[in-house]
């Protein structure tokens, strides 16, 4: 059977999970389950999990904690019961040494009892509340993938875990913007409020045109580019920090949770 | 030179700190640099400090991480940068093996580069907002330690981590029992909404009169008891869960950290 976004738009989590572990989803899940939060996913040995569990803890902005796994288990007990988080993600990416070794359909082959989950928050679920709230989401509106930029700023360290800040961007139109900090500020647990807003030299993007990751956003008339502070910023640790083995989910493939979005 | 509290009302939490490394000072630090968060200790060996701070992520509540150090660190970096938490707290609790082995005033002793310190947020940081709000807090009016109970209720376990949930208690009248959830519900880094009001029965309390830490208080007429998750719930979990050794503050001896209330 052939799964098409139009079968999976209001799914529900366990009909998305089986789509990728037995159908072989591997899309986007932009605007899929749309009543559910979705997660980035970060998989390390236990020996490495505390260190990564201290930065998450002291960069909450980017790394907001939504769920560790016990060492070994594959399901999100609190937030994603019955889950599977070995296959049940579409697409995963693969670090050693700090290089994207693989990108992968499923992690079975490199479980083990030390493997240890984590699940972070994701700003997907706060372009709801934007868009609830009447608020433009450009990318969303333009049927891109969201613009995201390294930036200059060091995240704080723990153990062998650094790297620099990673953000998603949002054109929006200045009469809006402070109602878009009033109501991201309003979920810390999915990135909070933006860190930056206006000036995008000052996070050292040189052209707001050419985005690390994802695609360029049409800005239409009056609108000023809003910064939040994103998940992939754990992929881009991997990159700088090395260490021997982590795995996240790829692209915009993200974890489905169980947890309604209100 | 012997101190009084008067001389530590108004003081800046390094001065506190020496009061304690340098002068002896072991008494409770209700109401002492009054402008400043205090928090609860935890410290243990690194091969524990995973599970544990898993336990708290399960269990923000009773356990909101404030700041991490890293293993065999003793400067709180992010919220004390100056403070030794060796030294620098009155009275530390030793627990081995699920009982409180000795109360000591330092813990130079029993540091390694192993040993891992925990600072989780206190009560006594929401009730100077409860009090600027003109809410009455009953046990600080009458001069005695705030009532603290065990719950029949069970926290999420991580690891070997596992215990009952303790709370503390105030007496509130009851027009402003929806002003003090209010309040306290926008401070989830000091325990946040209230977990019960009202019937201490459904928590298993038998006795309101009879708390299993601190002191009683005296009740006006028309007030409710309202119950907060109590950073006591770390102590009752190295009692139940009896981890090898776990060094806590002792009583309301709490660490005094150098960030304003405000």
């Amino acid at each position: 059977m052939t799964l098409t976004r139009e079968d999976l738009v209001d799914a529900a989590p366990a009909d998305f999970w089986v789509a990728c572990r037995d159908n072989g989803w591997q899309k986007s899940t932009a605007g899929l389950c749309r009543s559910f939060v979705q997660a980035n996913l970060v998989v390390l040995p236990k020996s490495d999990a505390f260190d990564f569990l201290r930065f998450c803890q002291r960069n909450p902005k980017p790394c907001p904690v939504m769920e560790v796994l016990d060492p070994g288990d594959p399901q999100p007990r609190a937030t994603a019961p019955g889950a599977d988080i070995r296959t049940d993600l579409g697409r995963y990416s693969v670090y050693r040494n700090g290089r994207l070794d693989v990108e992968v359909d499923d992690i079975n082959h490199l479980w083990t009892g030390e493997m240890t989950a984590f699940l972070l928050g994701c700003s997907f679920s706060f372009e709801y509340p934007l868009r609830k709230a009447g608020l433009p989401v450009r990318h969303v509106e333009q049927g891109t993938e969201v613009p995201v930029f390294r930036t200059n700023r060091e995240c704080a360290p723990a153990g062998p875990f650094a790297g620099h800040l990673v953000v998603s961007m949002r054109a929006m139109p200045g009469e809006l913007v402070a109602k878009a900090v009033e109501i991201t500020a309003a979920h810390p647990e999915v990135h909070g409020a933006p860190v930056h807003v206006g000036a995008p030299e000052q996070l050292g993007i040189g052209d707001i045109a050419r985005p690390d990751w994802g695609e360029p956003v049409q800005f239409c008339e009056g609108d000023v580019p809003m910064f939040w502070a994103c998940g992939v910023t754990a992929q881009q640790v991997a990159l700088e920090s090395a260490p021997p083995l982590m795995i996240t989910h790829s692209g915009d493939c993200m974890f489905m949770t169980n947890i309604p979005l209100e």
